[in-house]
C-alpha cells in the first residue's frame, strides 16, 4: 500500500521530489527551537497547546486575519492530518462531497471515523486543467452534509478563485452543509492574499466552516508534525479538542511552531519562500513544457504551489517512469492511486535549481527512451 | 481545569514532583537520537511507524515476551494516551468497568469517543491501601464490555498480583468482555517480572486483550510522546491503526524510541533505573512514614513504582499543602480531582536524594504549621 509521497525510508538516499515541502528547508530558528524542545522533553508538553495557540491566534489578529476569532476558535493538531481525522470524528457527516482528484486524507479519515459515510465525488476534467468551475454549485444538494475543498488543490496545484469559494460556501449555507477549506498550501502561493478566505470570516457569516492550515509545508517540518484548524463554531472546536488527548503535540513541535510564527514576523520567511518557490516553479514548468512540446505523450499542468502535476500517456508500465527516475536517485510521487488520475500520472515537488535541472534531464532521457524503447528496455 | 500533573508552564522553575517521570532523566543516547530526528524532520516520519514497531516487536521476541505476536499485533501511539483514545474509538464499548481511583484518561477517552458509554466504578478502600481484591471478580458481570486496569495503579502505586490479573481476564472471558492491562509504569517496578503479563499471552489464550506500554515514564521523554499497545487481536490493531493518521508519531519520537530499545539492550537502562528508583522510593517512603508517626493527620501509602500517594486529613484548605510546597519551589500533584480520592490527597514523584530530602523537609515544616496553624496562617 503506497498512499502518500515522502517515503524516503524505502528509497534511502534519493532526492525527494515526492513530498511537497518548501525546498528552502526548515529555518534555522525553527530547527533550534525544536532542538530546545528535545532538551525540555523530560517534561510533558503544555496541555491543550495553550502557548502555541496564543501565538498563532495573536499573529492572525495582528494581521487582520480570522476577524473576531480568539483562542477558543483554534485547535492545533499533530500535523494537519490529525485535524482532518478529528474533524471527521467530531462532525460525523453521513454524506460528503469531494472533488477528485484531491488529497486522499479526507476520504481516509471519513471512512475510518464515520460509519456508513457516503462520499460523493465530483470528477474534475483534465481538459479543463482540473479546474473547479461554477458547475460545482449545482452539485451541492440538500443531502450533502460536508464539502471539502483543498485550495490550491493537491495534487493538481490548481487554485480556486475566491469568488467561487465564497459561492460554494453560500451553496453550503443554503443546504446547511459544512465547508472544509483546506489551505495547507496557501502560504506557498505567490499572491495568496487574493485567494485565502482568512480575511473573509466576518463577511461569510456562516459558522459551519473549518479552515485548515499547516506548518509542515511552508516551514519544511513534516517530521515534527504541526497543523491547525480555525472555525467560527466554538462548539465544533471544543468537540474536536475533546476527541484529542490532552498532549497531542510534542514539545519539539510546540517550540518549533512558536519559533515559526516569529520567523514570519521578524524575517518574512513566508514572503521570501513564496518568491523563491514561484521563481523555481516557473523555471521547472517551462522546462517541462519544452518536454511536452517535444514528446506527444507528455503533458504538464500549471500549478500555483510548490509542486506540478504531469502525465505520461501510453506508458508501457504504469510505474516505469518513476522507477527510471528512482534509478537515477530521484523519488517522484506516482499519482496512480489518486481517484480521478491513475497510471501515468505523477506529481513532482518544485525544488532548487540544481535538483530541478537534474529531474528535467532525467525525464528527458527517459522520455527519449520511452519513445525509442529498444535502446533502454531491450525489448522488441 | 487541572486534570493532570506535569504542568510546569503555570509553575515555572518549580521542581516537578507532579509528573511520574524517571528521575534519572532521558538517556543521552535517546536524547541524541531525538536531536537527530529534528535534523531529519524536513522529511515525513515513516508511515505506520514501521521501523519503530519492528524494533519493539523484535526486542520483545528476543526476550520471550509477547509470545506469538508479530508487528501486526502492535500499534504505536503519540504517547500511550493516544492509544487509549484510539482503543476507545475502535472498540466502542457501551459499558465499562473501572477501579477508582485510577488514571483519568480511560474515562476521558471513553466519554469523548463513545456516545452513551456507561462507566461503572469499583471504589477501592483506603483501609485496604487501595488494593484490588478477589471481590472484584464478582463485579465483572455480563453487561460489562470492557475492564480497564492499571498495574501498578496510578495514582496509588499499588501492584496487583499476577494471579488476580489472570483471574480477572478469566472473568472477562466468561462474559465476553475486553481487558485493558495498562502496564505504563510496570518497567519502573523492581521485580516487575512477577507482575507483568507480557510472558502470559499464550497461556491466557484470549484475544479480547490490549496491553498498554509507555516509553514516556521509563525514558523520561513525555515531551516527545511515545507509547504502544499489543493485542493478540489483529483486527483490533488494524482498526486502531485505521483510526489514526498515517504519520501519528513525529520523527524525533520515532528515533528516540528506536534508541531507547538499544539503550535497554546494550546498557540495561531499565534495570539500573528500577534499582535506583526502588532505593529512593524506600528512602522517601521511610521519611514520609516518620511524618506519619509524628503527625496524626498525615498518612502515606506504600507504592511499587516511582511515585507515592499520601493524605493530609483535616486540612483547612484542600489545596493548602500543595500551595505551601509550591511557595518553596516544589510542584506536587493534587489528587483532589481523582474520583475515589478528593481534597487532601497528593501524589509525589520519587526523585533523587537531594530533591526528596527537600520535599520531606518542606512537608515537615508545613505539617508543623498545620498543627500549629497560628504561626503561619495567622488566623484565629
Amino acid at each position: 500500500m503506497y498512499l502518500h509521497g515522502g517515503d524516503i525510508y524505502r528509497n534511502v538516499g534519493a532526492i525527494d521530489f515526492s513530498a511537497n515541502i518548501n525546498f528552502l528547508g526548515m529555518p534555522e530558528s525553527v530547527k533550534e527551537a525544536a532542538h530546545k524542545g528535545v532538551e525540555l522533553s523530560i517534561h510533558y508538553p503544555q496541555m491543550q497547546n495553550t502557548g502555541l495557540t496564543e501565538a498563532i491566534a495573536g499573529y492572525d489578529a495582528e494581521n487582520d486575519m480570522m476577524w473576531g476569532m480568539n483562542e477558543q476558535n483554534y485547535v492545533c493538531g499533530n500535523g494537519a492530518a490529525e485535524i482532518i481525522f478529528s474533524f471527521a470524528d467530531a462532525l460525523q457527516p453521513k454524506k460528503v462531497f469531494l472533488p477528485a482528484p484531491t488529497f486522499y486524507e479526507y476520504e481516509q479519515a471519513l471512512t475510518a471515523k464515520v460509519p456508513h459515510c457516503t462520499v460523493q465525488k465530483y470528477y474534475l476534467s483534465k481538459n479543463n486543467s482540473f479546474d473547479i468551475t461554477e458547475d460545482i454549485l449545482n452539485q451541492i444538494t440538500e443531502d450533502i452534509e460536508l464539502v471539502c475543498v483543498c485550495n490550491p488543490n493537491n495534487p493538481t496545484g490548481r487554485l480556486i478563485e475566491k469568488s467561487l469559494i465564497l459561492q460554494m460556501i453560500a451553496a453550503c449555507k443554503r443546504v446547511g452543509a459544512w465547508f472544509l477549506a483546506d489551505e495547507s498550501f496557501m502560504e506557498l502561493v505567490k499572491g495568496h492574499e487574493s485567494y485565502t478566505i482568512c480575511r473573509d470570516i466576518q463577511s461569510i457569516s456562516y459558522d459551519r466552516l473549518l479552515i485548515l492550515k499547516s506548518f509542515t509545508k511552508l516551514f519544511a517540518m513534516p517530521g515534527l508534525r504541526l497543523g491547525y484548524g480555525i472555525s467560527p463554531n466554538k462548539a465544533l472546536i471544543q468537540k474536536m479538542k475533546d476527541s484529542l488527548q490532552p498532549w497531542n503535540i510534542s514539545l519539539p513541535a510546540q517550540c518549533a511552531g512558536i519559533a515559526a510564527i516569529s520567523e514570519i514576523k521578524e524575517h518574512r520567511f513566508d514572503e521570501w519562500s513564496r518568491e523563491r518557490i514561484a521563481g523555481e516553479r516557473i523555471f521547472l514548468y517551462n522546462e517541462l513544457k519544452k518536454l511536452e512540446n517535444t514528446y506527444d505523450c507528455f503533458k504538464v499542468y500549471e500549478g500555483a504551489a510548490n509542486f506540478l502535476l504531469f502525465e505520461v500517456q501510453n506508458e508501457p508500465q504504469a510505474e516505469w517512469l518513476a522507477e527510471k527516475c528512482l534509478e537515477k536517485g530521484m523519488l517522484l510521487r506516482s499519482c496512480s492511486n489518486f481517484d480521478g488520475l491513475g497510471a501515468g500520472w505523477y506529481r513532482t515537488a518544485v525544488r532548487d535549481r540544481a535538483d530541478n535541472e537534474q529531474l528535467v534531464e532525467t525525464l528527458r532521457e527517459t522520455l527519449k527512451a520511452l519513445t525509442e524503447p529498444s535502446d533502454i528496455i531491450g525489448q522488441e
